[in-house]
């Protein structure tokens, strides 16, 4: 057990990440929601594309992942990378700096790709990381645009994908405020994900 | 690892359980929301009160706890519950018949509880379970009313609890249909929870 | 003042709406916001495409425009518009069995267009009345869909557009169970609207 | 017509509203959904509680109100909403500096009562307020906390209304971002409204 998350369940609470500024981070309830699309398992190999702060690389490994390798390019995130990855002691998780494909090119097949964020290229990365998905893995995005969600979507038809699975959510918090508790939204952030056929 | 959930994050997909007509289910996603309130760990012992099909006992079992107690009424809710327990292969979840207070009388205290379902009834329910709720151990409630909430979080105040979180969960899902992915709403969840104050 | 709704201001509750089965409406608080963003006037001409119930047409009258064309091509959907039109007493709503771009043709330009519904052929229809919008007129559509949204707005950028406004509108309503009020969501529904650009 | 609002649909953009820092105001959207549950007439007498910026009293005005009483003690609001009654040529909104029950004293009695801020003081303020409601008048509230809500519906149902009607209008807004759309959004708002019954 992990002497800052000392739990089985994902969903780690956001204030316990250090966090760069400006570094995005998928923050709880969505991580949450994700983590139940990746699926995790022991053995897996992982990548999570556009890492940020590493919150999902993290519980990736704190749930039991072999190896997760986090590809990030902006140098303030990799710096949040690494003191997230010392404060909940995840060895397993890598950091690959740069970008897809180049930075992809030495590591072996991913059983589950993650892209939490593509810099607004989202049809670029996901031509980059499709080779290096097993058959079999899962392809896991989440988009905070209009225009992400339909691209992935367009992708995973066109490809040997199935059981596309697609949802938005929506999480608003009541913050105390004197004697009420005052509704705060969050963005509405989309989660979708299949899983590459097998070959036979 | 589970034959049918192979997999170490929860969250698992609402199809995989059994489920009888009318018995009520936290969702997936609501249920990964929950889990992560929850903040299972080995040696916990569990209240599910309300438990319905059983999908948050049983996840909070394949997560690690030492002991589940699955407390439901209802006579076809508690067949789903042994279906499921069956399923997902998790003695560790004891059914227990009845509705608190009675029924807690004799079972261990508890590190959480978790109210899914109260009836209408919640003030009661939440008098009734309190004095088995360990000091230190976290409440947690899910409400589909506009009452409930307010009624638990007026509770949580009135007594020994802090960290007062809630959160309203929206969940809609992209259905495919024909050419088009049409979203469908999910009706929204308030998830509440807070820590019991540890004695001095 | 109509008798039916001697009020002033749009948001008809749907019930006042004559409906047959399966011909789809846009409910009251998304109509309150399409009204807002078609910005009716007195004289303008507009045109309803895919007009349904024609509760978007009807609230069009009744809020002085001098010409609604009502689009429709469903014959049960035509009823329900005769009906509506009858009760609402808005002889002002002209209805235009078929679709466009036929039936667009003899048709004045329109002030303002609104596609409440496109039979997943969203493209085409944009294609289609593109031509029949005056300079410094109003194009606005609701999506229902993952897929329409970004084509409305793909389209609106390739064309003299200015102003677009994109809109997620997510209704839930709490209705009475016995003591309590139980939240029930409706699907979410996206209005888009632009402005065309004025001719120099 | 007025010059900065030339049409006839309520929902006019935020923006064209002057607004003092920190006065808070009820959005385009909610205020369309707001204006359609006052259902405003011509000869109607409207009182509009914590009018802020005067958004809606303003509103009510262009939908051919004889008289809105914006009531409002805070000095700085005052001010916007005097030049918000000059911008869009309303002089049918009466300021009342001060607050309900003292400055609703002199009043003609109500047709419709829109609660729009409480201060945190929405039981004091309901009481306040009813016996100035007309029997057959509406009383509609907007609010951001959970706990304003389930208090307006109490004194209703304790009281003589009828027919009461809970939305909750989630708004979020896709806004361009270089090559790419990202969504917004505003905090949930819960709209509650019902009519007091005739007397015999």
């Amino acid at each position: 057990m992990n002497k800052n998350w000392p739990y089985t369940s994902p969903g780690i609470p956001d204030q316990l990440f250090k966090r760069a500024d400006g570094i995005p981070m998928t923050k709880q309830d969505v991580r949450a929601v994700v983590l139940s699309r990746i699926c995790p398992f022991p053995g897996a190999v992982i990548y999570d594309i556009g890492a940020g702060t590493g919150s999902v690389s993290v519980e990736c490994a704190l749930m039991g992942c072999q190896r997760v390798y986090a590809v990030e390019k902006k140098v303030e995130a990799i710096e949040s990378l690494r003191e997230n990855i010392d404060l909940f002691e995840t060895p397993k998780v890598i950091i690959v700096p740069g970008s897809a494909p180049g930075a992809l090119e030495d590591l072996p097949l991913a059983d589950r790709i993650f892209i939490g964020g593509s810099g607004g290229a989202i049809k670029q990365v996901l031509e980059e990381v499709y080779n290096k998905l097993k058959p079999g893995g899962r392809l896991v995005a989440s988009s905070i645009t209009m225009d992400t969600g339909p691209e992935v979507i367009k992708f995973m038809e066109k490809h040997d994908f199935k059981d596309i699975d697609i949802t938005s959510v929506n999480i608003a918090k009541a913050n105390s405020r004197g004697r009420v508790y005052m509704w705060h939204s969050h963005n509405p952030v989309q989660v979708i994900c299949a899983q590459r056929r097998e070959t036979n």
